[in-house]
């Protein structure tokens, strides 16, 4: 190991082949000495002299006080993106061989023939599915009358201007108000009940069941929108002050020109639950983006098939067991594995529903208002959650329960027991009625939002992100990791206590 | 439901106990309708007329064109913090059933009381441990030796000027270095081979064993390192010229100030393996800073110790059965089961050595230049890694194997084969002499790092940030998810085949 020097000096210049261009690569970038550039002796260039002092041993790579990356040293930051992606890597590599280990157990559990759809469920299903709709048409019908009625009195008021008749007038559209109101009551009722009935009692397929279940609920909450919404709409008309000034947005389409079975068509295909005789409209459909999305939609379906199939149902089965044993660590361990599924099938779902088919649908429908939802997942109390997961169902509890009932003088905590109340009652049928089953887990599920949410909500409103770390890690465990893979156990406990099997593959 | 206007209009005021202070919070953040506040009417404040449009049935929430978060359209960006903080709580989760599994599987492994040290293994290790660092004395002396005759010959130049003496000093010089070349080397080899030998005929516990080794290893780098340095001190100190200046920093103790066996010592106990006369200090020890890092590592040699005997363990033992089947699937899972466990004892022992115990003892030594390692995490080629994650010995190959050979004209790639070859044989000394398996794996290990390094080197270059994550995860997946579990099953296989048992628990 002698260096260039040595051998230029003595015994003649033996050829090494000196390349100039094999400097290293700047990737090892060495540290120069200290040393000034010379005058070129020996004949050796500065570049010679600069290239040889580099590759002494005496190069003094330890020449000042530094600290290491992990050291809490001040000043001393290490970005941590390379742990972030291995976080990713290990858990895509774990969840693999938790896939060959399951394959290894149980073979192919998927059965594409196979299937548990009597007959019955299936015309019972799609008669409901088609029906239901119709309750909005009969709750059309009522606001025509009431359109009608109003246009009458609009048209009396602007001949007489006696305070008498104004007074009867108000009494008239107050019984308008109270007879519309309880056609529209029991129109709701109908809708939700007959389909209630039916599914429970007749259908014996939970999905189906849950499908005309939603939709019977959709349809409800619709009506009801349509109705309270026409109902301020009327009086604002037969009542114009500047105390009752409309959203500009809706003045293209002033009541009771919003009447109409085009416009409640559109209402009733539009992916929101609240109504408006005007919404914002996107300028076209762009059918790529409609084919996009509806392709994630059915390659998230097939996906959560795949897995409830697959992952979900051994999991569940063998779990009947050991809840019989009653032992504490395999309930632990088996609550546990069933949360990771069940938080894949919840994610994959809401991304199914809220960002791949209402995004479809209101494409199509060239609604221009997408928002429906906001960046939940980085809530960091409960509250926020329930605020920014579901939208279309919020935006409707905030304007037809929560803001009247304030308006009315209700403390913020009452109003909102009302909302979580009515929330709860509406899972529970949701859950229950399809699984035939209610056992009040699903309600008690969310009555206990109410207090969870008090609990939380001082992360809110901590500044330091740390604090929000925990906030939000507290959401996810209690909500996805603890909450849901528990509600699901006990709902298929309840079927399997009530049926004996759970799948037929 | 009916909103404050109708009450109190109609039928007298109904009270209400209307309170101002019960408007929602502003987490509800409601949209305020398009109206304009008007003169009060009916004794209304304006208050009382923004309450009351807040809450009409009407409000328009879908006012404007918005996009959903995960759309990808343009001016949409979505944080996804909240997916961070989960796949943290997934990791941790997933890990914690497995626990309980293990748990439910083989009850507690871990067995304090018990253990496989042999009397002389304890013994035999001890003595190599305390004897080895006399052949950092032995280059001591040889060093002191040549010194004394660099002085003499010094002296006599400074009396003589003619050429001829000059070019009979270079001789002299020459064969001193020549002599003094063979007895460092007949030193580093003793060094390393009397170790080697011991441990792999006499030491049965491969963990003594790999500690005698590795201190082998250790002080035969700092010989090397001692004299080299001393070499070009040396003759930079015989042939002052400009084209040798030193770095600066060795300024304050010139050759040969510098042999003495307290430099020797601070060399021999410094956390660095490329010797300089002079390195740069912290300025006091900070001993809570030693406490700390020495409790850091003694918690991670427990954790270890916890790892490998309760998880890894048994993994490995299954794994023996699946080979003699030759099931891939089966194969596939034990590695990738096994892949995690490594995985965790890898990094836990990476952050055990450099950053715990090299920094306790950099505090203690009062030794400046802490970068013991730099974010190899991050690394988005495998040739980043290898030069930042174990900056001491790659320090020492750069400044002693690598540039000395560039310097005399070997070609980058050329010289980075010879660093490679040494490290792949140190490393086969390292893993294979104390398990007395030189199955060559480690070996072959190192050797095919260096075409991966020239097939991963294109993603370095790549300045977009997804092609740096895609390098990133490649070094992640070959090194530590693939390559470092493949090599820890066969070394224990070869045990295995070669002992029969693998712990006596």
């Amino acid at each position: 190991m002698i260096p260039v020097e040595e051998l230029q000096r003595s015994a003649g210049a033996v050829s090494t082949g000196s390349d100039t261009s094999a400097l290293p690569s700047k990737a090892m970038n060495g540290k120069t000495s200290n040393g000034h550039p010379p005058k070129a002796t020996n004949g050796a260039t500065n570049t010679n002299w600069r290239r040889r002092s580099k590759y002494r041993h005496v190069e003094a790579y330890h020449s000042r006080v530094r600290h290491s990356s992990l050291s809490r040293e001040p000043n001393v930051t290490a970005s941590f993106l390379g742990f972030r992606n291995l976080m990713v890597i290990v858990l895509v590599a774990m969840n693999l061989r938790l896939i060959i280990e399951n394959f290894m157990k149980y073979g192919v559990l998927i059965c594409i023939r196979c299937h548990d759809y009597r007959k019955q469920d299936v015309v019972l299903g799609s008669a409901l599915f088609a029906l239901v709709p119709f309750h909005l048409y009969v709750s059309y019908l009522i606001e025509l009358a009431a359109a009608k009625q109003a246009k009458r009195i609009v048209g009396q008021k602007k001949k007489d201007i006696s305070t008498e008749v104004n007074e009867r007038e108000q009494r008239i559209f107050k019984n308008t108000w109270w007879i519309s109101a309880f056609f529209h009551c029991l129109n709701t009722l109908l809708s939700l009940g007959i389909t209630s009935f039916v599914v429970y009692f007749y259908v014996h397929h939970p999905g189906i069941g849950t499908l005309c279940e939603l939709q019977a609920l959709i349809v409800s909450f619709k009506i009801c929108s349509y109705a309270f919404t026409n109902r301020d709409l009327r009086e604002a008309m037969l009542n114009p002050s500047v105390e009752s000034a409309l959203p500009e947005i809706y003045a293209s389409c002033p009541y009771p020109n919003n009447i109409t079975l085009g416009n409640l068509i559109y209402f009733w295909l539009a992916p929101t639950l609240v109504y408006q005789p005007v919404y914002p409209r996107s300028s076209h459909i762009r059918w790529s983006f409609v084919a996009k999305r509806l392709f994630e939609f059915f390659c998230l379906a097939v996906f959560i098939w795949l897995l409830s199939a697959q992952y979900a149902a051994p999991v569940l089965r063998n779990s009947i067991d050991k809840i019989a044993v009653m032992d504490i660590a395999s309930i632990l361990e088996r609550v546990m594995k069933l949360s990771t599924i069940s938080l894949i099938i919840w994610l994959a779902g809401f991304f199914a529903l809220f960002q791949a088919l209402l995004n479809a649908l209101a494409e199509v429908m060239r609604f221009g208002d997408r928002e429906f939802y906001t960046d939940w997942w980085n809530s960091s109390s409960l509250g926020m959650y329930w605020r920014s997961w579901n939208r279309p169902v919020y935006l409707f509890m905030k304007r037809h329960v929560y803001s009247p009932l304030v308006g009315r003088g209700w403390s913020p905590l009452a109003a909102s027991t009302v909302v979580f109340t009515l929330s709860a009652v509406l899972h529970e049928v949701l859950v229950g009625i399809p699984t035939h089953n209610l056992i009040g887990v699903a309600f008690a599920g969310m009555m206990f939002q109410l207090p969870l949410i008090i609990l939380t909500a001082p992360l809110d409103k901590i500044q330091d992100p740390s604090g929000k770390v925990i906030g939000n890690s507290v959401f996810w465990i209690s909500f996805c990791l603890v909450g849901q893979p528990l509600g699901a156990l006990l709902y298929f406990f309840a079927w399997q206590a009530k049926y004996g099997t759970v799948s037929r593959m």
